[in-house]
């Protein structure tokens, strides 16, 4: 796939860390001198919207930090910084960009940009804090559009503010193979693009874990007298994120955690794909975020009220803890006279008669994809303006990393996701000899032995902490008031716990989150893990109670095509480690594959070690555990993986008794195995040998690949069943008898 | 897997319709003559609880209608059935059993029945219309246990009422191999359990739909002087379903419809497996829920309080426009006196320390198992009194098929399940010259032809409902006050769409609920459609855009490993209709599928109306389409599904023209083709002809079993990408070129 060359640690390094800011900081252009308190606005132009005076501001918000001057000078001014009638045209602007890339593709979705243009405005240029020449800038404010399908929003904005990766020519490609604007917003493709977004709910989900990464590193890194880490996560979501249960989930969750530095803009445009929401969503939005945690603000013109939305935002500012839901209600497609508030605007292009309308109705006299001088002219001030608060952010961690060497040491590997020099000696191990243990005890102990040497791991679970055990013994609970400790309690949110942890990994580089849940439960998180993959955010999935093996809980609980279904999934690994050493060498393979998430598959229930196992042939993803046989021409070649390979070794070792060749090989990580070099997998898999018999308990779909025509696969093709583990695989025929049997059969 | 031999239509057919209640009903052992008003309890027993009397009862009830008085009198009193002593008796020994199973099996979750012990007696014994020797009598009241972990409450529960399948034996077999009482409550094990729950919020979705259902017969068959239908769907949900966004989800609809049938009791005991919950969740459930458009009753003291649950279900009833959430405060594991009111209770037997602790300190000198004589003989009334409110149904049905012909015609082949004679003689039918269209409105032509003819069809989209091509163009939206219609119009709300449509299904037989989204979008509502799979609900997923093929929207739309994913799911049909017959064949074999859910993803392109293809072919899952072989011995056999299938008919004949014999097979279903003789399947795909090239523009995962390890398998194994589809086509290589090229190299 197509993806930006830069990666968020290229960047870093290359811009975060030691950028040379001189150029763009020598540009003085527009902009106002760093550590002027009084002026009103950046622009120059002058004020005469301005609702609040910078005394009144001042004290309306009675949390403000001393240390914050600059920056609130800079950046927290919600004075306008143009003449109304200036933002309007850039307004207008937004909206005819969008109009106009929807308009060339003849696809895409121009009512929530031409409704959504003030609040996207008035956040770009005049609130947000973000450098346009780095977008991985690490201190930046974050913007999520979780309604994405609005993505010509986003990439007019970027575009406006000086953007590489939004040029003009990339708007007349919207939606164009290859292009740099695809149909929703995807970060792996758009620099500026914080996270992929699309399918609805996703990206309020991604923005309360990028919230939460904001207030636990600024808890762990921020000192009294350097507050290095603090920025803002705004997020705009319509109707149909508000009606996904995932968007409760996470709410619910972020008024619990008190992330005061979230900000939702609720674009209330009553319409959606089948026409008025009145047919299907008539709940009443404010209250019920209200009683979630929730400060809520509601602007009633969306479309004109520029100031009520600048006061919303300062109000919201000002209410530190607790996240804000700003219901802004628009017009969807306003400015379109035919169009305007139906849903034939939500999903179509105008069409080139309505497009006309349009630009009649908005008075724009301009051609497509034009942005006026004047409108150029104020937005150039962002790319001098950014470059200046990266500069200061830097000269501040420069300072910073004088007096707190060790926290600037591990802060610049979270930033940089360059991983601790020997973390990986970390990882324990084992040997035959070592007590029999399930997988997700040996994953516990991974996870506590990881967290001493990553300062990024952090995570938990939905619920299931003790039995997918997943606690940080060394750490209490991330909380309102304890934001710096590493435990989550996600509670029982499955899909916003994936979500969330999505964000988090996208906020910085080095930030290692895992979330954990018993392995069925994937069914509820699968969109989350999916756009894991998408949108190469490298979350650890602890997904314990892999099989039947769990037992009692029946059908219901037991996974059985989950393996198979994640294996089809690109770009994402599926590892069902089957003792201590290859749990050690899934989590190696895990923290390493940073734009790759991984599935840990683990057992309840307890598992031997086995002689042969290993960290490297995890990371090989499939290996030979014994054989008896030489020439790599064994008789027999049993596959197992997880709870099953000992069945394999133990079939193995009755046969060899019998006087056969047999090699047992786990086949821990399909994809790993796969990027193997055809060498490789022939001295493991010679295409030779046909007699080939796997167990797994679960669906055989997809084994025919491994087994072959003539080979066998033993597993399980229908759901499972209430009873004690071990009698559900006596029933199941998953033994190592029922092995022994198909290999006679075979050979 | 082990099913009740009892299906539900047949239940009804041999019990329901022409149940011969005259045994039951001359034991009038405790059975109140059902045309007597006055009586304050049907027990007998002297009532000192009653917190209503009969005439207050009729005052607060405005809207009572004429026609229930035996009904009121029969069922909806509220006073309480029997001494307060001997409720508590009751009550323990609800409690006695769930800590008995629990403890001999040694798994289980004791705590939700120790605390719901009281509102479970209150519902079964005082409130709750049913058969218990007909599980399936259609106007029963509904209970769902959306807390399924709890289920010891339900068997409990069940055996006290009489059910045959839960006899002393069952509760001893507990969570064993084989068993009625699996370790979660399901439908297709244990009559008298409504739906499958356990996955949490699964359980609340289900009711909706269980309410939904009722609401749309009501409106549809009942007549002024018939009110046929007319049942309560009660559920018991915790705190973990609320955390679950599905419970938002279908908590949002069940108020916008107005389901005032619906009452659910929310056991707000505070502790959830990890601890407190207070960890994770501290959101208002009460505002939330009213915000919602419900009505929301506090009942403080759930453990004793047994006139506050009476007067909160009195209340619930009394409101008729809305649904009504009792929020029961208890302690789990009430009378425990060391694990009570702690996670420790939750999920884990008590130890048999604990239980003789608890025995002390509820006074329970009894031996394990034991229900006491006196509880016995109070409940012993059910059997008869089931009897009775079946056989009065029985006559009043009689008297309104005499009345209503048609309507009693319709209404049975939606109570039993069977299907209208011919009805499949109006599914369309089609020529190589009809219209090329694409898959999804052909779909909607079915849709359309068959509402005609199927009473019982009715369904809808989550908001897509003009992309995935859906509406019932002769009916309206069903909505609070146009219930009768069929449209039902769920929102951006796939995951609760498809548990309510689980809940429709299992409502009746002869319900056949369709909901649809696009394809990718099945990852949000994975979890209902394996629930769907392991119930046995028929419900049609009508799933469009389902592949690279719908183009701009690019990679988080396009669904890549969702066929294979789908394909390795138990109990469920998969199916890739080509072209107007293929999506004629699949929608006839999902109708007559009512116990296995159908998948039919279609397309959101153009497609051309192939020669060869047939219903009867997609019945047999795979077939031949063209062959110009003889012998049944091609030279090549090119296999594709859906959108891909004229690409392998273009193909072949290009081949064909250079002389090679050539066979073109559709595999529209694999598991269809998976149950066909070894002769069909060999008569399809020859062992002997190894050079297969299949096409589908999905994950290539799993096809190696069609293709074998000599054949080669076309399709895409990364995301896909946002530009015009004939364009992503190309790129990605799914052309006629590429097939023709592959089999050459293979030839």
């Amino acid at each position: 796939m197509a993806t930006s060359s830069l990666t968020p640690s290229q960047a870093l390094l290359a811009r975060a860390i030691s950028h040379h800011v001189s150029a763009q900081s020598s540009d003085q252009h527009r902009l106002s001198p760093a550590t002027t308190l009084s002026l009103p606005s950046l622009s120059g132009l002058k004020s005469t919207t301005s609702v609040f005076s910078s005394s009144s501001r001042r004290r309306r918000l009675p949390h403000a930090r001393s240390q914050s001057q600059v920056r609130a000078a800079a950046v927290e001014t919600l004075d306008a910084t143009a003449e109304t009638s200036l933002v309007e045209k850039s307004v207008n602007t937004i909206r005819f960009l969008a109009i106009d890339a929807v308009e060339k593709a003849n696809s895409g979705h121009p009512g929530l940009p031409m409704g959504c243009a003030p609040m996207g405005h008035i956040l770009y240029d005049e609130v947000m804090r973000y450098n346009p020449k780095n977008p991985y800038w690490f201190n930046r404010d974050r913007f999520v559009l979780s309604a994405g399908h609005g993505c010509m929003l986003q990439y007019a904005l970027l575009h406006l503010a000086g953007y590489d990766s939004v040029l003009e020519e990339d708007l007349k490609q919207f939606r164009q193979w290859g292009s740099r604007t695809p149909g929703h917003p995807e970060n792996f493709e758009t620099p500026g693009v914080e996270v992929t977004t699309g399918p609805l709910g996703q990206g309020i989900a991604n923005a309360v874990g990028l919230a939460l990464a904001e207030k636990h590193l600024a808890a762990r890194y921020n000192k009294p007298d350097a507050e290095i880490i603090d920025h803002y996560t705004y997020v705009i979501l319509g109707d149909g994120c508000q009606m996904e249960g995932i968007s409760n989930e996470v709410s619910s969750l972020a008024g619990h955690w008190g992330l005061g530095k979230l900000i939702a803009f609720y674009d209330d445009n009553h319409i959606s794909i089948d026409g008025d929401t009145e047919i299907a969503f008539t709940e009443d939005v404010g209250p019920r975020f209200e009683s979630l945690g929730w400060h809520v603000i509601w602007v009633k013109n969306g479309n004109t009220g520029y100031d009520d939305i600048r006061a919303a935002i300062k109000e919201a500012k000002a209410v530190k803890d607790k996240p804000t839901l700003i219901k802004v209600t628009t017009t969807i497609g306003y400015g379109s006279p035919n169009k305007a508030n139906s849903y034939s605007v939500h999903g179509s292009a105008l069409g080139a008669k309505e497009v006309e309308a349009t630009r009649k109705n908005l008075a724009w006299p301009y051609e497509p994809f034009h942005v006026p001088e004047d409108v150029k002219k104020h937005w150039s001030r962002h790319v001098p303006k950014g470059a200046s608060l990266e500069a200061e952010w830097n000269a501040k961690f420069a300072e910073y990393e004088k007096k707190y060497p060790e926290e600037a040491a591990e802060l610049k590997c979270i930033i940089t996701g360059e991983l601790p020099a020997g973390w990986e000696k970390a990882l324990p191990t084992y040997t035959p000899e070592s007590p029999a243990d399930a997988t997700r005890n040996l994953s516990q102990q991974n996870l506590n032995a990881l967290v001493k040497v990553l300062p990024g791991l952090l995570g938990g679970s939905a619920d299931l902490a003790s039995s997918n055990m997943t606690l940080l013994k060394m750490f209490g609970d991330f909380q309102k008031d304890t934001p710096e400790e590493r435990n989550v309690r996600f509670g029982v949110r499955e899909h916003g716990m994936g979500a969330i942890s999505n964000g988090i990994a996208l906020h910085s580089p080095g930030l290692v989150p895992y979330c954990a849940t018993f392995f069925v439960f994937t069914d509820y998180m699968r969109a989350a893990i999916r756009i894991s993959a998408l949108c190469e955010a490298g979350v650890i999935y602890v997904m314990t109670h892999d099989s039947i093996g769990l037992g009692e809980d029946g059908p219901t609980h037991q996974p059985i095509e989950h393996l198979a279904s994640f294996r089809a999934m690109p770009n994402i690994l599926m590892l069902r480690p089957a003792d201590g050493n290859e749990t050690a060498g899934a989590y190696k393979v895990a923290v390493l594959n940073r734009k790759r998430p991984s599935i840990l598959a683990l057992s309840r229930q307890k598992l031997p070690q086995l002689p042969g196992t290993s960290i490297e042939g995890v990371e090989k993803g499939g290996y030979i555990v014994s054989d008896n046989s030489s020439g790599n021409k064994p008789d027999i070649i049993l596959i197992g993986t997880g709870s099953e390979l000992p069945i394999a070794a133990e079939a193995a070792k009755a046969l060899q008794k019998e006087g056969k060749a047999v090699r047992v090989v786990s086949l821990v990580s399909w994809e790993l195995f796969e990027e193997q070099s055809d060498a490789y997998k022939e001295s493991v898999l010679p295409a030779a040998v046909t007699v080939r018999v796997s167990i797994e308990a679960g669906s055989t779909f997809g084994w025919e690949k491994i087994v072959g025509s003539k080979g066998k696969a033993i597993g399980i093709d229908r759901f499972g069943a209430s009873a004690p583990a071990g009698k559900i695989y006596k029933e199941f025929g998953l033994t190592a008898e029922a092995v022994i049997e198909a290999a006679k059969e075979l050979s």
